[in-house]
């Protein structure tokens, strides 16, 4: 039987949701497109993400390129480290994953160098898989596509493997367009690619693919968040690192969770809630989503602490969808030291701060006639020094390899007390990071239900008559919001259907008009695609003005006015179902 | 004195419209970050893009990937012909683009080919504009970035250098999700790359960016619009082929413009109206705006008809942001012969034609016994031939090199009325096609105003006291919709105007809470950047529940309930000043 990537990819396929890309030349690996329906539901998804991260948190988004130089990746790291170990096929020429052959006889080959990787398919005599044909050395391949950018090839281009960078190299501008203060965070909702060696995974592992991150910039010393007793009460699927090792996952308030040193602090628990509350309301299904935390060998060795959001599928498992990590000073960090700029913000204290300093005043009044040229060196040599070295009555220096004595009156110090208002700081980074495509496949798997037929459809085709698919999806995400169906297709009902199509398309709705079929089948091919409202125009609508509503997942009808169909199909589409209540 | 280019520039720099990319790393030519209110801006335009071609004509979006491969590009003739002609300095080796460097000397340097550039150059002695080197011969750079897909360099990628192709490979599928009617249409929105061998124009030529394209399948034998009557009184501002040779403008309605023959169709000047349309709305203005024709010299072979939609830009005169172009069956043409698939759809005619068919009936049971395993030849050479060579007694033919007899009475023939109920066809594509950064900067240079003052700003900086800068930007695209002001920043203040700001931001309405320097300083800050809402907490809120509304425009104020007040600003950014009126 098939399985149910294989009921959800039939259906996504047939129906326009998901096509392989190319297609027409034979398709490529790791490449989709989405169709009409799909593209619809994706951009209903991510504006759905902008509605909770850009409107509500208030985290603006920028548009970075693409493409870009290679200062951004070396100081990021994917350069020198963003790479998979490859082995190829010396008869046939195919390229593996050389950590995949061998996962069934290590146990964490993705840990392993690439020497010993191929030391391990040697001595296990690991053969192509396609050929049996001998494979060669493992190498590490970098992972990021490259290109030049402009002529001659002088410099080189990358297509970004993540969106964050834009976020970071942007972040003296961010700085003054948050007016220098503290947190402050910036979105972006893009394309990122991976030149994955050997892509198998159909459409979880993509070569080209959409995240929606958010970078947001805290004040290290204050990981609390001001709206977390909004979330503390949110309880969620818990997979930390210690239930990891006991195998066991814990449903859990954030408030405990925070509480218990299990989330390391506020700022990153409200992040995850608000991760949930997003995959929730898309349609992702609440019974079959967890968070895990990294195991302290899997963490980045700057990262205080980091959570994946993993939604499991039928086909896949546990599928990880969003990761949320606080990265602290790294990249700042990395890119302040690749550009020779200065990344820190400047943080006023809530009270100024007595702190002792100790001053060091050389009498100029006596060096400079005594040394002239060289008494300004004479001078900061003095400054350098510590109380015990200027405490004698001659002070030994020296000055471009010449020996120099100095008597005690040339210079005075002390330790004084200075009132310190703030300081310069490197913010920490908490970085909420989504796979849109995983999403999006997810949620109509869980979305994706066959159910008993219990409405008549004459001309049903094969199996319809049997069973109804439908997809259940949140009306809010429905690429198809409504469909308008003359009960005949006949003038004089086709008539009031295109204006009832005019009136909920100048209200922003996407309609659907169809005449094909007996209802039933027309119910049925909507149903397949989610469309939460279906509108059906019979005799009475012209003796009456009312039209009748179907309700997809309850199958209920009710009859409404046409003058006030366009309000109430708005409203239902974000407060579904309330005129059927 | 500043340009227009660079009073917006400087603003959009400042206020976080537009940024130059990597500007950590010292900056690329042709590559521009959008900044948290450039990025909001786009996406608006963006939105009233799709809720005219995706909502309300119904021509559904795709998204394909950004990379392509090459059978895609072969056809399209991007890998063959999409190139500028180069040339390097031989000494600083700083390239140019060859036909710009002959501009003055030559007519149509872009028609030239690299040879005959070469040959100017050398002729007329131009040298390196930088440095005054010689230049080398001029040659064809192709503009396309360059890639691999996977390792090994086997699978060359390209960075698409337009949307369209992704509706053109995807024809097979977009025939099925229509069920076979035409016409249909899809559209994309994304970014396209175009590898500019030395870019100079700041905003106007970028090597990364966005375009929103439709690709409309129309019946070629029907180029009229059921809406065509809808948009017929429409005056444009057309710049026709022969009104380019007398150098005349003309105000026309697209009704007279279709009926002298000026524009070629119906099809093609509905869209023109919907371009206007849609340029109108995200706020560029009538005036600078003009529909130009391209000559016959300047359109593609192929092309029925195109024309330009042209914005007059401050700086770089009239600049080309949208074409419209009947494409006829070119590309559905090239892609079959590329991929050696059939690209036809079958259209049914409204009535049945009667066709004349010449039907040859070779009579099997003579011509089998008699040639035995030859005989499916020898009657597929008779069905070739015409009526006079089956008019003889004995017909001649060749099989396989050896002649052949046979005799009158093996075959039959006759000419019978066959009724045909359709037939099949390359559909033409109508493509209208935007650069959506290029509309994004002409909104903004055309929204951008600098008046007197008539607020007073007591704390007002450098030239604020006697300007006013406000961008008269349409309440539908600006990115900050609302601004929320407590009058004074103390806790009965602030506490009623974050209040407001949940109340919008739940509304889906972006919102900047300000509470920083006088109320006259707070306007400015806010009519720089567009938003046309300005919101201020006083103390009569707390005594009346009342606030006071700013419109950007007319700096009209009135009072309204905070009850009402997410209705209120829901309803004027989608209704503009209804309750200054």
């Amino acid at each position: 039987m098939a399985d149910k990537y294989e009921q959800v990819l039939e259906l996504a396929k047939r129906r326009g949701f998901l096509w392989n890309s190319f297609e027409l030349y034979g398709g490529t690996a790791g490449f989709f497109d989405y169709g009409p329906l799909g593209a619809m539901l994706k951009r209903r998804v991510e504006n759905i993400w902008r509605d909770i991260f850009v409107i509500n948190e208030g985290y603006y988004e920028i548009e970075a390129p693409t493409i870009g130089i290679e200062d951004i990746f070396i100081a990021s790291g994917h350069v020198g480290g963003f790479s998979d170990p490859l082995t190829e096929c010396q008869k046939c020429h195919e390229p593996f994953r050389a950590d995949h052959l061998v996962k069934d006889i290590v146990d964490n080959p993705d840990t392993m160098s690439a020497e010993q990787l191929t030391e391990v398919i040697g001595k296990n005599n690991i053969k192509c898989p396609e050929c049996g044909g001998r494979l060669g050395d493992a190498y590490e391949f970098n992972l990021m596509f490259k290109t030049a950018i402009g002529p001659g090839g002088k410099r080189a281009g990358y297509l970004r493997p993540e969106t964050a960078q834009g976020m970071f190299v942007d972040f003296p501008r961010l700085v003054k367009f948050y007016r220098d203060h503290l947190p402050f965070g910036a979105t972006q909702i893009g394309k990122a690619y991976r030149n994955e060696i050997s892509p198998r995974q159909g459409v979880i592992r993509l070569r080209e693919f959409t995240q929606a991150e958010a970078e947001i910039f805290i004040d290290p010393r204050d990981k609390t968040h001001p709206k977390f007793k909004e979330v503390a009460d949110i309880v969620l699927n818990l997979f930390s690192q210690e239930g990891q090792v006991s195998g066991e996952m814990k449903k859990m308030t954030l408030g405990e969770a925070v509480k218990n040193g299990i989330i390391a602090h506020e700022f990153l628990a409200y992040c995850l809630a608000r991760t949930y509350q997003f995959l929730v309301r898309v349609g992702v299904s609440s019974e079959k989503m967890r968070f895990r935390q990294h195991m302290k060998d899997e963490m980045a060795h700057y990262a205080a602490d980091c959570w994946d959001a993993e939604i499991l599928s039928d086909r896949f498992g546990w599928v990880e969808v969003v990761g949320i990590a606080d990265r602290t000073d790294f990249d700042l960090k990395a890119h302040a030291k690749q550009s020779q700029k200065d990344l820190s913000i400047y943080v006023s204290y809530d009270t100024p701060k007595k702190v002792e300093k100790f001053v060091v005043k050389p009498d100029m009044g006596i060096l400079g006639p005594k040394f002239k040229g060289k008494a300004g060196k004479v001078a900061n040599a003095l400054k350098s020094l510590t109380s015990e070295q200027l405490s004698g009555d001659v002070i030994q220096l020296t000055i471009d390899g010449e020996k120099i004595e100095i008597n005690k009156d040339s210079v005075k110090f002390e330790t004084v007390t200075e009132e310190v208002h703030g300081e310069n700081i490197i913010p920490h980074v908490i970085e909420p990071s989504f796979g849109i495509d995983r999403i999006t496949y997810s949620l109509l798997e869980h979305s994706y239900f066959e159910e008993d037929a219990k409405e008549k459809v004459e001309d049903a085709e094969e199996g319809e008559e049997e069973k109804r698919i439908v997809l259940r999806l949140p009306p809010e995400v429905a690429p198809v919001q409504a469909a308008v169906f003359p009960l005949l297709s006949r003038d004089e009902l086709i008539k009031p259907g295109t204006e009832i199509v005019d009136k909920l398309r100048k209200a922003g709705i996407l309609v659907a008009f169809d005449d094909s079929g007996t209802i039933g089948r027309r119910y049925r091919r909507n149903d397949e695609i989610g469309t939460p409202y279906s509108i059906t125009i019979d005799y009475q609508t012209i003796s009456d003005g009312t039209v009748t509503i179907r309700d997809r997942d309850t199958m209920k009808q009710v009859r409404a006015k046409v003058s006030d169909i366009a309000d109430n199909i708005y409203d239902m589409l974000h407060k579904p179902h309330h005129i059927f209540e």
